[in-house]
């Protein structure tokens, strides 16, 4: 299960992106917290930081994170560590963050409006762009400078918008059909914030980001701790 | 890992919650999609369900569901498969949707905002009694019937709101500094939507959900994906 080791080709002497196999998804999940940390550190001013520092501060094994950080092609020097700031650079450039990517919303609710509200998003190589609902009273506003669109408009997020990304906050009888339009019209990836299960599709890149799963784990756990505690 | 099999003991016969093992968190993450396209039956009058068809409307293997549902307690009858309002109920009542969960969120920006707007939620047993950031501009009015307080308040989480799960949805440089004072003001549960890592502490869930990190994991996909269409 060694998922560090295929990436042996990932030296990027030429600082353009190369082609290299995909990292395993908890390396995915880790390498966000390693950058958190390292951004607080460049705001504080550090310059350099170990991955024993790191270890101890986020509560993540020494050598899994030295594992984890040689997918981005970096060292760190003996006794001294990583750069903080090109550790911060590679990180988001290796995780996409660096780089814009124009999405639309469908289902401008409570969620998908704070969504388009949440300029934070940016940071992370998130752009959205416009907004559809099917709903009269929403569409034909807008929300931070992203109009908000009539459904019927749908097919101008390639030729308009320019978007790749559909993210579906619709409710649940709505999302199958939502993502059904969402790829007629040509998106490449699909960020799914419903419970819904969808079909997938050659091409077309699927993330289910189900808030409501998450809780229902968080309750669990919480039970499992009040048991352990009787 | 047969995770079905440590649940030998959950058939429920006076109606009151039994003490039993956790699923794993993969069943976890697929009851919610069972619940989803289960309601929109129900909401449809559709009175029967066999594993066969939520296999195949959710393109999950049909073995995997029957296995799965088997944690509820329930079995499904031979060529008519299970009760629609009872596996809906079992699956809500199983997930901790059904019993409602007091809460009090931290950061009131944009996502804070919507998670406290968003009545969705309460569908799932989350009910947010109160916001709390450190900004005047935010502090002192109220969310749909919600108040923002200021953080020096926190303590109230008990005495006052009787919350048990602290969600904090504040600026990375501030969320483990959070997490300490809701840990302290008494929550047993945090549900945290930064990318920072939170340390675990004794008696106290933490659930992670970092929508950055997912975005991370939907742009590899789709890069994965152009360069196999290459």
């Amino acid at each position: 299960m060694n998922d560090i080791g295929r990436n042996n080709n990932n030296t990027n002497t030429n600082g353009h992106q190369v082609q290299r196999e995909l990292p395993s998804d908890p390396t995915l999940r880790r390498l966000p917290w390693y950058l958190a940390y390292v951004t607080t550190l460049h705001a504080q001013g550090v310059e350099f930081v170990s991955s024993t520092a790191i270890a101890k501060a986020i509560n993540v094994d020494a050598s899994q994170i030295a594992k984890d950080l040689s997918v981005l092609g970096l060292r760190g020097k003996t006794r001294i560590g990583y750069e903080v700031p090109a550790l911060e650079k590679a990180l988001n450039d290796f995780l996409g963050f660096s780089h814009m990517h124009r999405a639309v919303i469908v289902g401008v609710g409570s969620l998908g409006a704070a969504l388009i509200a949440d300029r934070g998003l940016s940071r992370y190589g998130l752009n959205i762009v416009a907004g559809f609902d099917i709903n009269p009273a929403i569409t034909g506003r807008s929300i931070g400078g992203v109009p908000v669109l009539d459904m019927a408009r749908l097919d101008e997020l390639k030729t308009v918008y320019n978007a790749e990304i559909g993210i579906i906050t619709v409710p649940v009888e709505s999302a199958r059909d939502v993502a059904d339009k969402l790829v007629d019209a040509g998106v490449s990836a699909l960020w799914n914030f419903t419970p819904v299960r969808l079909r997938p599709r050659p091409g077309v890149a699927i993330k289910n980001t189900s808030i409501y799963a998450h809780l229902a784990v968080m309750y669990k756990r919480m039970k499992a701790s009040e048991d352990s505690n009787i």
